[in-house]
């Protein structure tokens, strides 16, 4: 049975997706039973040479989203608007929906969530995070029953690569992110993924279905990698420790807290060897014990893969007359701001080599109610340095005993401050 | 909205089943918005303290099926009969069937999916692979678009559990087997986990999700784990490998072969990282990269959540009205003997320490038209070990070239021989 589809956007995805469903239709015919054809594309510039036929090709989105012929709609081209837009318009028009769009997603995801299911339409969404990992399907549908905990993950892969490169070479973040850029990795306006606001859209979208919570954006705390050092990178290194940036997303008795940060993750810790432009997501619970998913993260093909795996859902859906795909919901649950939430910390502070300088730190820490792990102290007289790790402690303590230190004259600098992911308490 | 779930078997999942269904009803509601409620369950035994409430037990698993209350069927009982009659009964009645019975699914896919097909509800089995870790999804609707290469999975808790013990302690396979039925990884009877029949029934149904090829559980060669030297452990470290049980499905030009075996990982594999009783499956395809998903393997908490996952989506189904997971669907696919696929094999061999022994057996070799990647020796005089890894050949070439070794004079014994997963050629 035949559907016909409409692909908003003719970039790398769009392109490979429209690849796909010309080359390989007979393939998927006579592996899910449904003809797929590619009806229209909505591109920027039609004049450009594009892996589409030139018959299909508009520069008109709108006309793809109310072609008769387009009975759902691919949305790869990004950003909010006109996106938001033309998503809105196929939903209301009773189109499924199949979007890589994760800035969409968690900017918009209740009301776009809310159209779908009045619509009696899915909008599917498994290429938002994790390019051709599966991860939504699993987190939505596999594991609904489940009262997950804790969800961590590698979710940026620009970051990954260089948080790696760094680690295997020793070079400095600037060098490494230009070369990056070089390759493709990395986007010559590298803010979105270096920043953290890449990592903390997917973060939203992947707390909202693990803990069937709503967090908006505005409440998950982000932090880059830009600050970092490899002299942090080598040191943690020797402690057990890679750095990764991480989503974090976590969920106890107060409520759910969502974050992106560096971190120092252990040695041991199956997110640690995951390596270059590769994502993964460790998820955790008390039945289900703890899973990871890994895989390349970005790509067009990957990306296409997971686009595609949605495409034929969307079909099999017009086809059967009803809606497949889970309705997504988000409950009432309570969103706990990051400085209320429990962190641990590795510092390393510039000291004077003087008596009783770790006597003065050590009580400035406990006066704000945080204890310390472990301390080395490296060099003597003006190179002396201190590494240390800090216990569970409250962030917003964390962050006032760090204040305190800058303030102490015996500690000439708090040279780096870096979270760290650890089953210890 | 309500929905009616009966249970058939007593046993740690059906138990953990009931219990999430009872305490977690509330928790289960908010998230997915359906009520379900415990109606009946079978147990074998009507007398023994279950977690049941007394007045839904009975010991006619035919009047949970056909009770008008139960409108969906969850079979946890395992075996083949009367698992299927029970299954084809509940499909008949048009009440969709949960099952975690990975040997029915095995032994009766197709006729199985073909009934469920016919009357219009849905098969679901995310428990009867990989416990917990959301597997049958994936392969099943993200991945639906790619064709896969490979598929190669550590499907077995048992005998990764004994593998890695008899790595880390250096102790004999029956010294570990031993420990490991104390401990309740292993049965009193444990030839299903330690011969590869448990892993090949995964295997079978992995290969068939991914390629969409039913491959019966006759055509997947077995070799278990019985036969595992902790020598050739250590001497498979020694050359950066680790020995691993594993599933491996491939599809070539010629078709698709499935097969369980022992085989050396590269420590560098994702797969060499899995340790102890958990389970973890890598896929790889042309479009979407390489893929892990890992997790705890088997026990009843995991089991019964995957099995959960699927109460909800069939519980979705009935009160949509339609089904909603995609039909299982097997194409014509070639299958290929192992005998004609192509491995890769160490061996370690007792050899008498004479000039000219190793050009005899290269010589050897070559008349079978395998060649040798490595070679090592050890020892001298009577102790002289000769350890090889063979570059990719047929398998049954390299069977024959096995033969030809026991009976040449130079050799005193073929002391092991176990294939190489390599990515090497």
């Amino acid at each position: 049975m035949r559907v016909g589809v409409g692909i908003l956007g003719g970039g790398t995805v769009g392109g490979t997706l429209a690849r796909k469903l010309i080359e390989d239709q007979r393939v998927i015919a006579a592996k899910s039973g449904i003809e797929l054809e590619l009806v229209r594309v909505a591109v920027r510039d039609t004049g450009k040479a594009r892996p589409f036929p030139r018959q299909l090709v508009t520069d008109d989105p709108m006309r793809v989203v109310a072609d008769p012929g387009v009975q759902l709609v691919v949305e790869v081209m990004g950003g909010l608007e006109p996106a938001k837009s033309l998503v809105m318009a196929a939903l209301e028009a009773g189109k499924p929906v199949v979007t890589a769009n994760k800035e969409l997603i968690a900017a918009e995801g209740p009301l776009l969530f809310r159209t779908a299911a009045h619509n009696g339409v899915s909008l599917l969404f498994e290429a938002a995070v994790g390019g051709g990992i599966p991860l939504i399907r699993p987190l939505s549908e596999s594991l609904a029953g489940e009262p997950l905990s804790t969800i961590l993950g590698i979710v940026n892969g620009t970051t990954n690569f260089i948080l790696t490169a760094m680690a295997d070479e020793g070079r400095p973040y600037s060098d490494v992110l230009r070369e990056a850029q070089a390759l493709g990795y990395a986007e010559a306006d590298p803010s979105a993924d270096v920043g953290g606001g890449d990592a903390a859209a997917k973060a939203a979208i992947l707390a909202g279905l693990g803990f069937g919570v709503w967090v908006g954006l505005d409440r998950v705390y982000k932090e880059g990698i830009e600050g970092i050092d490899v002299t942090d990178i080598a040191a943690a290194r020797q402690l057990g420790y890679v750095v990764k940036l991480l989503a974090v997303a976590d969920r106890t008795d107060v409520g759910v807290c969502v974050r992106v940060h560096p971190a120092l993750v252990p040695l041991e810790h199956p997110l640690a060897s995951i390596r270059g432009a590769n994502n993964a997501v460790f998820v955790a619970g008390p039945a289900v014990g703890e899973l990871l998913f890994s895989g390349p993260g970005a790509g067009g093909e990957p990306t296409a893969t997971a686009v595609l795996g949605d495409v034929i859902a969307a079909a099999r859906e017009l086809l059967s007359g009803t809606q497949v795909a889970p309705r997504i919901r988000f409950g009432e649950g309570q969103v706990v701001d990051f400085s209320e939430a429990t962190t641990k910390w590795y510092l390393r502070l510039e000291v004077a080599d003087a008596p009783g300088v770790l006597a003065r730190i050590a009580a400035l820490f406990g006066d704000h109610d945080v204890s310390i792990m472990s301390l080395w102290q490296e060099g003597r007289g003006d190179d002396a340095t201190l590494l240390l790790v800090t216990h569970n402690a409250r962030e917003s303590d964390l962050r006032a005993a760090r204040k305190g230190l800058e303030s102490l004259d015996v500690v000439k600098q708090v040279a780096a401050a870096i979270r760290v992911i650890s089953p210890d308490p």
